[in-house]
């Protein structure tokens, strides 16, 4: 509790002296101005994130926090639970889609068991079981305010120790049968969407399959009436330890003053619990790719953030983030290693107007 | 004329063979169904395109076609004509957008003068001028039908070239003062659309400067009467040579069957203009990033294809293809590298219903 507090009292928001600069020498690059759109908008955060003009990233990984969900005794979703342990398993065969999008980036990961239902034993998997399990949120809250809690300082623990390893830019994932339906909740719970605007079909679901998930996920939503102005609260009764722990990783990064890469819709429900808790989190974050579930632009819209990459995956395991980390790195290439005006022997006072 | 003739007839269509053993490998790979979006539809073109169902991407270059536009006299670009030929001298001293963006992907540049206005003299410039601009279309055709041709098997020739080299994925880009007015002209030519509808306002322009370029465009259309059934027509009277290079260069890829990217407006100008040609060639192109020029959704909803990103850039240059071939090579490699779930140790058949 005294991190949880410490960490989000203490974000500070992005410098916005550097910021400025970062944007005065991009305008003075050898382009018509802000014609490399997003990507000059990440070199200038980054500069407000480090308080470095040129920034250059050697290091990233993605943390995936691995976690079950006791609403997955409600059927919500179409494939078996003890997929959280195989998978999170299968992490360390290197066989995952996050692994092989990850090595293509150069980029690690991190697997945490934040609450898996099982033993998964692996010398690299980081043991920080809160519990086995979240319980079935339809009969009362997922977890407690004080795992809540847990849950989120197991996140901001793992940003400061990679922050000591020198990595600098993270990423979030998460591996969890039935997370989608925490995801749908906490989205309604914050915003008052109905569950047909949170609830999307996961993995795959039937047609009678959604509309039994979104009757669920109205009940746990009735049951547990989470307070949408106490963000711990609608963590701890309609969220999951991975989201916790996603959560911690948000605050920590700000904290850390690292950027973190928003992946799809448990991701981006995390993020919006962080911001929830503190606004400032927002600086920190970068959206990689829009998720195709439906509650993801009700989060996305509410942040005002604008996600990179439009390739219809949902995945999860934090995939999208190897793919985001690649723009990233080429947006902090651009202002380390394009011309200026000068150099490029291009008087731009002819450009302002012609006419 | 020959070689236009000879490669336009004999563009096949994709390998379904392939690309069908491609989508069952990735629906065996441990992941839900479809769940990587995008990337499995490029990992199972890409089989299509080459015949194989493993690809690897060893060599990539953005071809960039420099020429200039006589349409320039009539003040619709905010930027001086000079730049055509400064920022092509720029494309070797390694400081632009496209340079430091293909540094990062690891991917080449290749830069042709099809048609500069004036004279760059650089060892590694591909010397294919055709003539010193366009004609000002606003008083009669761009070009000829014959230069029209020419131009287009200048990029037939860099595509043969550049497969002899070794390249396994090719880039389209451009550098040309008052490309964006061509590009337009294409689209309402082929389209029907109005002026209203294509024309945007290229690399920054007034509100003034906005409804002057839109007035031109429409004169343009009235002067020459482009007809939309004779692509070649379209193309010679209201196209730039940059853009024929670019046709050649989508025709070509499809004639030696390797895939390529389109870039922003006016390389989709191109695309488009390509597939009214052969529309065959679609099967062989990967859209990258969605332009903020207005004509540019028009053309992709014509095809039928969807950009993978949302950077609101509008640089041009080729510079969206290096950040799309990150994409593809990833697209790839979850072929390649994945494992199935057998070597996760899932049973996918209880994912098909379990309620």
């Amino acid at each position: 509790m005294k991190m949880f507090e410490q960490v989000v009292n203490g974000i500070q928001p992005l410098d916005d002296v550097s910021k400025k600069k970062a944007q005065q020498r991009l305008d003075g690059l050898v382009k018509p101005i802000g014609s490399l759109g997003r990507l000059e908008d990440i070199a200038a955060q980054l500069a407000g994130i480090t308080g470095k003009l040129y920034n250059e990233i050697h290091k990233k990984v993605t943390i995936v926090m691995a976690a079950d969900n006791g609403i997955y005794e409600e059927q919500v979703s179409p494939a078996p639970q003890e997929v959280t342990v195989l998978q999170t398993g299968n992490f360390f065969k290197g066989i995952t889609g996050i692994n092989v999008l990850s090595k293509h980036a150069g980029a690690d990961i991190r697997v945490v068991d934040i609450g898996i239902k099982g033993q998964v034993n692996h010398p690299q998997l980081i043991q920080r079981k809160i519990r086995q399990g979240t319980s079935n949120m339809v009969k009362g809250p997922a977890m407690t305010r004080e795992e809540a809690i847990e849950g989120i300082e197991v996140g901001i623990e793992m940003v400061e120790q990679l922050v000591n390893e020198g990595y600098e830019l993270l990423g979030t994932g998460e591996m969890g049968i039935g997370n989608t339906s925490s995801s749908s909740a906490i989205i309604s719970a914050f915003t008052g969407c109905s569950v047909d605007e949170s609830v999307g079909k996961g993995a795959g679901l039937t047609e009678a399959q959604y509309a039994h998930k979104k009757g669920v996920i109205k009940q746990v939503l009735e049951i547990n009436q989470p307070t949408p102005d106490d963000p711990l609260d609608v963590l701890a009764k309609v969220g999951g330890f991975d989201i916790a722990g996603m959560v911690g990783c948000f605050l920590g990064s700000a904290y850390y003053r690292v950027p973190i890469v928003i992946d799809g819709f448990i991701s981006m429900a995390a993020a919006l619990t962080a911001y929830k808790i503190n606004p400032l989190v927002k600086g920190y974050m970068i959206p990689s790719h829009c998720s195709a579930e439906p509650g993801f632009q009700i989060a996305v819209d509410l942040l005002g953030i604008e996600p990179m990459l439009n390739l219809n995956m949902r995945l999860g395991e934090g995939s999208g983030c190897p793919l985001a980390f690649q723009l990233i790195e080429a947006a902090a290439k651009i202002i380390c290693d394009m011309g200026t005006f000068t150099e490029g022997n291009i008087d731009d006072s002819d450009y302002v107007d012609i006419r």
